[in-house]
């Protein structure tokens, strides 16, 4: 039996008893108000997790690009919401070979190019795949803000003969904040506008919409989302540090956390961990540091190297840290800490039952 | 033959023609100087590219942890600087089975620990391995800031038997700033900083010392440059955004580079690209982007997510993008961007001419 204390540093630790009530609590919260719950598996990259997803009762998964898309297919997960602009003659021609090889794909469209991209893959392969029309509602990167221009692109679509299936967004305006009250009305200003897009939508003919909503912060907000007819939450299965500072988990809920080790004291008030840019990601600070120290709030991790995690004590005092101590960080952004490794440790306290390989890494085409 | 401009995006193309210029440049500002050029190679991870410096007149090569010294080796150089603090049990084992495989390493040490575990190296595998005493000049990372501490640690290594081939600093405060009155400022600092300690190891009866000097920007200003008898830049091979602003290149000089293409122009005023933190690394906005757009510098990268950068012009007016264009992209910090990639493309224009596997890719430990 090897035990995760006897690991090389730095290593990616996954709790499995954390990520099974992370799983069962979500599924329950969303089976409790009729949402349908489809994971984003960005988070986490690995089939046999997405799997487990599927098992604990989501309705399929959600995939960014189509490297993650054929990963997942590959793993035995045909059914898909594939979330990401397809543009072009080059993605046009891949997802048509992902369909000839079992995918069941929705694609998310915000342009007349990515509807007559579906609608050439349609023709090619015989299989009917449904668009869900992306819509902003506040984060201003992709999809349509303008109620007619939503309406005229599912318009585009059935003229073509593409099936709507319903609205899409991404609320990612609402996922870097901590203040709850300000979070509850950003979630009740998203679900206001896709209501008022939904019915457009009904107006113009268009019926049995699906209205779905991403992000994990949201879906702790539930009593906030009454538009949505679907979730998308990917982080909640291991959560981060952001996802504590926005109230939607607590600290005992991140299940992925970094082993590091402290491999120099230059300085009474200042030590240095193994963990650096690439291995925490270097997402910004949150609270003034690059992660969150279990053993010890009081300390942050002021400055991140590639290689090195400057650790000092919140008030300035002595860290109290020596060389070989060993600590447990809660990254700020689980994701893209996920993406630089290949593979993790699956653990159950400090037993190791497995690996979880990161299949679908760096396929970010 | 096939050509860059066939690809799928986002793919990261380096520019074999500028990193010939890139490795020629440095190594004859080197030799002219009189100073043994180290390069790191954390900036590029493949023993291929680590060989053409070797022969371009490198000296040896230095990396961080023993995973990169492990990949290297088995590239075929065993003369490597490893500049990490070996701490523990584990890393000593690591690497005295690397010593036994044909690894010729020096090792930078800030603490007794570090010397111990050079000491029982050497011991067990019966190979000389000298340490180079790091030393703090201003960055306050790893590193003895006192001079008194420093010349203790190296009687210390002198009792134990471990020969104390010379001292060695990274300058980080230097690297990430534009104004080049106050780098020079600094490097001349720096310099003093190296000669202090080198002068107080000499009339403690320590002779023949390398001071040995980290970072591509101090690299661009050697005439600040009095202490060093070596160099160890390691980003020069590629360059970046943050080396451009330091003056230290010219975007002619930025080797690797994203090539990335606009999936959605949700407003007139913004384009999404398909390159976002999993492409291009999380590192920080440098003149309020996430990255400098070749073909368009009135644009910026505004805003970026995991797969998507926010495209905006500066000036707020229409980007003129549209869905399928491609552009070019420098990252903000080429270390960690190509430390994403399981492998990139090698070019000489818009010829594809090889492949460059990131061989120690995740070799964080």
């Amino acid at each position: 039996m090897r035990l995760v204390s006897t690991l090389r540093t730095p290593a990616v630790i996954v709790q499995r008893p954390v990520v099974a009530r992370n799983l069962t609590r979500m599924a329950d919260r969303a089976q409790a108000r009729g949402l349908a719950l489809t994971p984003h598996i960005k988070t986490h990259k690995n089939s046999g997790l997405a799997r487990w997803q599927v098992e604990s009762g989501a309705a399929g998964i959600m995939v960014s690009k189509l490297g993650e898309a054929a990963a997942m297919l590959a793993g035995g997960l045909p059914h898909q919401f594939i979330g990401y602009p397809l543009i072009g003659p080059q993605q046009e021609a891949r997802l048509a070979a992902l369909v000839a090889q079992g995918l069941k794909p929705r694609v998310a469209v915000d342009s007349e190019e990515g509807v007559v991209l579906v609608e050439h893959v349609s023709a090619g392969t015989g299989v009917t795949i449904p668009v869900m029309v992306e819509v902003d509602t506040g984060f201003h990167r992709c999809g349509l803000e303008d109620v007619d221009a939503v309406r005229r692109l599912a318009e585009f679509a059935r003229t073509r003969g593409i099936p709507v299936q319903g609205i899409t967004c991404f609320g990612g305006h609402i996922s870097h904040r901590s203040d709850p009250a300000e979070i509850i009305r950003l979630v009740q200003a998203e679900s206001e506008i896709l209501a008022r897009m939904r019915d457009s939508l009904e107006r113009a003919g268009f019926a049995d919409l699906v209205v779905s909503e991403g992000g994990t912060v949201p879906a702790g907000y539930l009593d906030a989302v009454t538009a949505a007819t679907e979730i998308r939450p990917g982080t909640y299965i291991f959560n981060d540090v952001a996802i504590v500072k926005a109230g939607a988990a607590t600290w005992d809920d991140c299940a992925a956390q970094v082993l590091a080790e402290v491999v120099s004291t230059p300085a009474a008030t200042r030590a240095v961990i193994d963990a650096g840019s690439k291995t925490l990601a270097g997402d910004g600070p949150i609270d003034e540091s690059f992660g969150y120290i279990v053993e010890r709030p009081d300390l942050k991790i002021e400055r991140i190297s590639e290689e090195h995690g400057v650790v000092v004590r919140r008030d300035g005092g002595p860290t109290g840290l020596k060389v070989g101590d060993r600590v447990h960080v809660v990254p700020n952004h689980v994701c893209t800490m996920i993406n630089l490794h290949d593979q993790v440790v699956l653990a159950d306290g400090d037993t190791i039952v497995g690996t979880l390989a990161i299949e679908a890494r760096g396929t970010v085409r």
